[in-house]
């Protein structure tokens, strides 16, 4: 954990090490990437124990710097899920590549050929918390899409992340790839994070990944243009047609089927001539499975032991087995109560009505929208993209989940024949 | 000129109107939202008389502040030019409407049904200078693409933008829709534009129009997200295979044929083997043309009478009958010094070298690269989009010519029936 004095002329010299790279990267074959890849993944296995011991430094460094169990949970390498990180490394081999890729293209009247073609973005900075995993799930996806990426993972993983480095630009060497593509700044503390943020000459785009805390300070410091992947205070509606089987079981599986992660159901809004009919089996549900209900006033009308919910509640996202439920009076403050409170990551309905349907659908603005459909669906595996870069709550560039295509731009390439603008 | 102190809440409550009115531009169907625009159109040449009016006082403050003929120029608005603004409004009524597309959508293994479909980004701020045509230009294109937009238009342009706002809030008015759809922070100075530039809350992009200067300020102090509409230093390699007529007729249409515009030709590179064949005749038809050439050693041993070019020079987006010329001694060395110099806008090779050619391709980094065709032709007419937002310089959202649908983003919309995730 020692943070030396910034030393910026060795952190550039690792950004235009990157950058050049960053260059060959974005010619390579697909073959020539996946070889890479394959290679992350044999050292990974051939390098199991070796990981899990550094990965022991950082748990008691933790444990002593007094992390919760869920940080160490997150923090913590062991054979299995070495073993997990190494097939995860297999399946974006079987991804497609995007690069290259024609999005558009035609002949002008005059002759000229002009195509859109999809190229790398170049240099991606990843900026993440004290999740080592996150260091060959990004790095992957970078160079499988012909980015070069450097590595901000945080001092909590720091040891781990050294050696994951370490396999990273191993494998790139054996591969024939420049081993530079993979970069880190970790050994520079606070002051290299910021580094990279600023360097717009080296550095072409941003992903933060991890708390929202940590995204709005990318976000407030940086001068590189970021891809937020936001937080998911995620809302469900439930109309006064909704079926009652159908509100029991989705709000069950939206708030409980893994309630740690951003498409988690944090709050649920039921119409006010709905709420005698379909909140006393939609949280007697809820509470056999262990979770604990934050009403308002007319929630507990109908449901004495709930808790009194706060204004806090409405806007936080609990990421645990807590869930905030307000009665409303219509469709229209279901929607005010969401537009006020919503991170613009999912929001759903539960209904029969189709012009409601239609409304929230139009109306709720969120990188997803939906109808009678657990909000667990928000996901790039679900959607059939094999693997997420993470889950975007912008509406620049990419909005969702976010595939490979996400982390390439485009150019257009044009050629004529001697042509001239008349 | 008064620049008042600056009340925060009086511009947040602008930006609020307009992120409201936003919304009600996002429902609007293309019939409504043409129906404005073809008010703009109406009331551009009703109040003709009064906006040259009011452009005559902007034009004598103007020369009272010794500017430029150039900015004077840009400026100026006289009868032809306001018919012009209305014509040019006419034909973004003729465009395809971005919004409510399908940009990608299918059923997932269990039946749920997930469509990706385009949708405003929201809240545009504008920010650009001394160029009041610009006003009509960006707020007519942000309102046929369902945007709301906040005008930050300069304070050399203050009386007429004044006028031109009236008319885009009348026509929305007059049309049934928010007139708070079109705001301005002009009356509020550089305080105002600094306060645009921050409201993440309000504005969903900046897009800034003018010099390399203003742009760079707005990439410096923005929170929010800015595509950037960037300087054009283009180049044009001749390799050592490039046809004489070619050479000449390219060389000469990307310098002269509009030399004050983003596309234009600012650096001819020559390999040293064609430099003899090419040099002369190349640069005595720019010379015909009242092109000042600025050469190399190499160059001017050639054409001694070219004035020596200097290392700003290389740098520089001249934006006049000015061009810097350099002998290079290798596709490589052409391709080094464009890396160097280059913002990335348009690149370009004439060659009949089909290894160099795709070489160039492949690697040259820019929005636009071009095998023997003008750099002039990276435009949003030239390429069929019908009407140009500007031309991006960056590699996130959009890249090249904008058009309508890079004034939009995506949401992901998900039918299900019940449908949970096991």
């Amino acid at each position: 954990m020692e943070q030396p004095d910034l030393d910026v002329s060795v952190i550039d010299t690792r950004l235009a090490a990157a950058k050049d790279a960053s260059r060959r990267l974005a010619r390579a074959s697909t073959a020539e990437k996946d070889a890479a890849l394959e290679q992350v993944a044999v050292l990974l296995a051939e390098r199991s124990a070796e990981i899990i011991e550094a990965n022991a430094l950082d748990l008691e460094a933790g444990r002593t710097a007094g992390l919760g169990s869920g940080l160490l949970d997150r923090l913590t390498l062991d054979e299995r899920r070495v073993a997990a990180l190494s097939d995860a490394v297999r399946e974006v081999i079987g991804l497609t590549d995007p690069v290259g890729d024609t999005v558009s293209g035609r002949s002008l009247p005059n002759g000229v050929r002009i195509d859109q073609i999809r190229v790398p973005l170049g240099v991606i900075g990843a900026i993440y918390e004290a999740r080592p995993n996150v260091t060959i799930d990004i790095a992957v996806l970078a160079l499988k899409s012909g980015n070069a990426v450097v590595l901000r993972g945080g001092t909590a993983a720091e040891q781990t992340n050294r050696v994951l480095l370490r396999v990273l630009r191993d494998a790139l060497d054996a591969a024939g790839l420049p081993a530079d593509a993979v970069q880190t700044v970790d050994d520079f503390g606070r002051a290299g994070a910021r580094h990279l943020m600023q360097a717009r000459d080296y550095v072409d785009v941003l992903i933060p990944r991890g708390s929202a805390g940590l995204i709005r300070a990318v976000v407030d410091e940086a001068k590189v243009p970021v891809i937020e992947t936001g937080a998911g205070v995620v809302h469900m509606f439930l109309d006064e047609s909704a079926r009652e089987d159908w509100a029991v079981d989705l709000v069950h599986n939206a708030k409980t089927q893994r309630p740690s992660v951003c498409n988690a159901l944090e709050t649920l809004l039921v119409h006010v001539d709905a709420a005698e009919r379909l909140l006393p089996p939609v949280l007697a549900r809820l509470e056999a499975s262990g979770v604990t209900v934050h009403g308002d006033d007319r929630v507990r009308a109908i449901r004495p032991e709930a808790q009194p919910v706060t204004d806090e509640d409405w806007a936080t996202e609990h990421m645990s087995l807590d869930i905030s439920v307000g009665v409303v009076d219509s469709l229209d403050d279901a929607m005010a109560h969401i537009r006020r409170y919503s991170t613009k990551h999912t929001e759903s309905i539960v209904t029969n009505d189709l012009g409601n349907a239609e409304r929230f659908l139009n109306e709720v603005d969120a990188a997803a929208v939906m109808v009678n459909a657990s909000t667990r669906f928000t996901d790039g595996a679900e959607f059939g993209f094999g693997a997420e870069v993470g889950i975007s709550t912008q509406k620049l560039h990419a909005r969702g989940p976010m595939g490979l295509p996400e982390l390439t731009s485009t150019k257009w390439i044009v050629r004529g024949a001697g042509h001239v603008r008349g």
